[in-house]
């Protein structure tokens, strides 16, 4: 029966745009080597017709489908499981930009587009499409980054992934096709049915098309670094440039010393923001479409401020600006390098940033002396990346392998206090599968399964990831 | 039995909060007097707890539920049907403001609060919540504007509604709370369900508290009035201020000819914005929460754009500034005081406007020679108000009589032509819940309905609305 099926695919969407054993084994593992999986095969639709008619066989042979894009999941979320029917239906043949339209703000992607391909596409309008993952652009692809609601370096002034969309085509589980493709800035006329398909991580419908919302282009911008002692004069200090630079504020970021000393270590060509070497930097950004300058804006709002800055400096000078960013952007690049730990990508709302770091802090050095706790993130948006290890490389590696579990329940009982959810912006795919069960309302988790058994009764859509 | 329901009602939320009889009729009727209906009680919980009890009698005794807040719905969304066993749940002595955090720039409201109550509350802590809905300001809730995904004046800037929530908490179908009240920026840890709930107009569940974001407040505005001859003008003035103005720019709203004539007819102390009389105005508004002068940077925008502007004035002065959006603002009232009319509330993608006003117009004249088309709205958000009448008023009561449905078709050809929706801000309700089956995709509708079925098996909220 595999045979006929494999057959039948081929002649879909033609014998060289399907692959199998050792070729589609690349297909089959995350780019980390965290998890590996099967496939029957990796399908590479040209079109949307040709993914509704491969979902449709699936369907009809009770086969299920993991749907890929740049297969730059970080939780295991686009490969397959090790058992089980399945085939990984990859959409990077879909690469065609449909329409832009810049009097509308809007363009109309097919989700094989690269993201850095989408961005450039709108600058060659003369417009922006914000979303900006630093580690993945050139490689990630914007059905994935809908599927999974990507977050970045642009939500404090541009919002999620799912806040830059105004309609989309899916191929729904049993192979037909919605056409919601609308380009509306505002339509009320029945349930926002695209709202459920962006951040299902590929478990209700394959995202195969987009209208995506675009910007006017900032001309100038400022940026600041600011060294603290404490992250609660970061959150306080949000709050007051906030009220001061207002829209213009595009992003807030955090970076410990710990982080700073891995990237200097392993990253060449970085150096340290100032001639002393503190706790705590931020790293702040405001940008405008006037061409005008920024910066006095910005560091009055920083002098204003008060007690709790210890050293800051304000530039406009784009060379400078990026020097700094590379301290922040290769943070994760530069753990790769260092060696494995324990991440999370936790959110609380921003006013209790602070008081997460230091109960978990708290809660870490009392449970393991001598741990290394690598933070970082968008503290503008509540979202912290957490990282912990040991810093002797052989203890370390018995530290993950005996207290991964133990660490992620300390981190998330802090997280759970506060408020916060224990995924910000990676997803839940295979990685958090499980354990959201135990930090997520249990009619939630009911509604979700509802939903789910609703739009997809076989239960073919991405098994085995978020529920 | 229906005496031991209400008994067990009035047990819940006790007896002087059940409204029946004469005492109901006022809630049973919109304020329009469209629609007119009737209830076996109207039930007014003060918490969510009551909310719950009273849903779970609802559900056992199988009687549906009209959620209700200001009862300000212009399409009979928040009114019983004539027939069937109903009660009206309204929420408005739900009106706690649970919590502000200026810090996380977010508060948490019940769904009674009147809208100007939590603009005030927001402003009180030197934040502002930008929904802005000049006709119901000081009458509509909370509760209605997220359950009807409110647009209004500020979308071009902050969104519609739903892009103004972080989280709910709704009473389901079955009378169980879901708390998702996270005040969170980030949260990928499963479908998004708020989402669901708003927009649904109450067909899902009872949205009985939500946390809302809150944004800086602007302290410089500057306002311009611009005469043009042809809508097209202003959508591609749009695009260019937009360009120039970024983020500052908050508003841009079309007034016709006819639109200004009745105001000035009915409206005490307005006034012709110039000497001469134009065909087409724009009012555009620039804010910013920096103390600056705005008004060069919108003055010099409209200046440079170069032909089609007939005349322009721009001002700081927040008194002129008013006298103009009076003309805006005055509108719908001083079309009540002018006589009934065939009212639409349509949008189209923003680089579309000027055609389908042009089509429109061809062929409502077409069709109806010596008609009279009143046009305005939200041209910013590709939203215009498109409302017909005939200038006798005896004539106008048979025209539309016996012509509503007509009128309706050519319009409604123009929008699916343009890619529209014939529902943009006002929702579906009653009005519009026949029409819509055949401008929507079935396939659609088809999961609306799954959706509903899965949320609401037996059918019990708002029916008779929306699908």
């Amino acid at each position: 029966m595999t045979t006929t099926f494999l057959h039948d695919v081929a002649a879909t969407v033609g014998s060289g745009a399907v692959l199998t054993g050792e070729t589609a084994a690349a297909y089959c593992a995350d780019k980390r080597g965290r998890y590996t999986g099967n496939a029957l095969a990796v399908v590479f639709p040209s079109d949307t017709r040709q993914v509704a008619e491969v979902v449709k066989l699936c369907a009809a042979n009770r086969i299920a489908i993991v749907p890929q894009g740049g297969n730059t999941s970080l939780c295991g979320g686009s490969v397959p499981l090790s058992e089980g029917r399945q085939i990984v239906l990859n959409l990077s043949r879909m690469k065609r930009i449909r329409a832009i339209d810049p009097v509308n703000y809007t363009m109309t992607v097919e989700a094989g587009c690269i993201l850095a391909s989408v961005r450039e596409a709108a600058e060659q309008h003369n417009r922006l499409f914000p979303l900006e993952l630093t580690a993945t652009l050139d490689h990630c692809e914007i059905g994935g980054n809908l599927s999974t609601n990507a977050g970045g370096n642009g939500v404090l002034r541009y919002g999620n992934a799912r806040d830059l969309v105004l309609g989309l085509e899916v191929v729904l589980p049993d192979g037909r096709i919605w056409n919601g493709l609308r380009s509306l800035r505002k339509d009320n006329s029945g349930y926002d049915l695209k709202q459920l398909f962006i951040g299902a991580e590929g478990t209700l419908g394959i995202i195969t098309a987009a209208v995506l919302k675009l910007f006017p282009r900032p001309l100038s911008s400022a940026t600041a670094v600011v060294a603290i002692a404490d992250p609660a004069v970061g959150v306080r200090l949000l709050a007051h440039i906030r009220a001061i630079c207002g829209d213009t504020l595009s992003a807030f970021e955090l970076v410990s010393r710990s982080s700073l000393d891995i990237v200097l270590r392993h990253i060449p060509g970085t150096t340290e923001p100032f001639a002393k070497r503190h706790e705590y930097y931020l790293l702040i950004q405001s940008g405008d479409v006037l061409q005008r300058p920024l910066d006095d804006a910005l560091r009055s709002a920083i002098q204003d401020f008060g007690a709790g800055i210890l050293e800051h400096a304000v530039t406009t000078d784009v060379a400078t600006a990026e020097n700094w960013w590379q301290l922040r952007k290769n943070i994760s690049d530069a753990q790769k390098r260092d060696g494995i730990s324990i991440k999370h990508d936790i959110s609380v709302p921003v006013s209790r940033v602070a008081e997460f770091i230091a109960r978990a802090d708290a809660a870490m050095h009392a449970a393991y002396p001598g741990v290394r706790i690598v933070t970082f993130g968008h503290m503008g948006d509540g979202n912290i990346h957490y990282n912990i290890s040991m810093p002797d490389a052989m203890q370390n590696e018995i530290f993950i392998a005996q207290q991964e579990g133990a660490v992620n329940k300390l981190v998330y009982q802090v997280v759970r206090e506060l408020g916060g959810s224990i995924s910000a912006e990676h997803g839940l795919g295979q990685l958090k599968r499980e354990i959201i069960r135990e930090y997520k309302d249990p009619l939630e988790l009911e509604l979700m399964r509802n939903i789910k058994q609703t739009l997809d009764p076989q239960g073919l859509m991405n098994p085995g990831k978020v529920l």
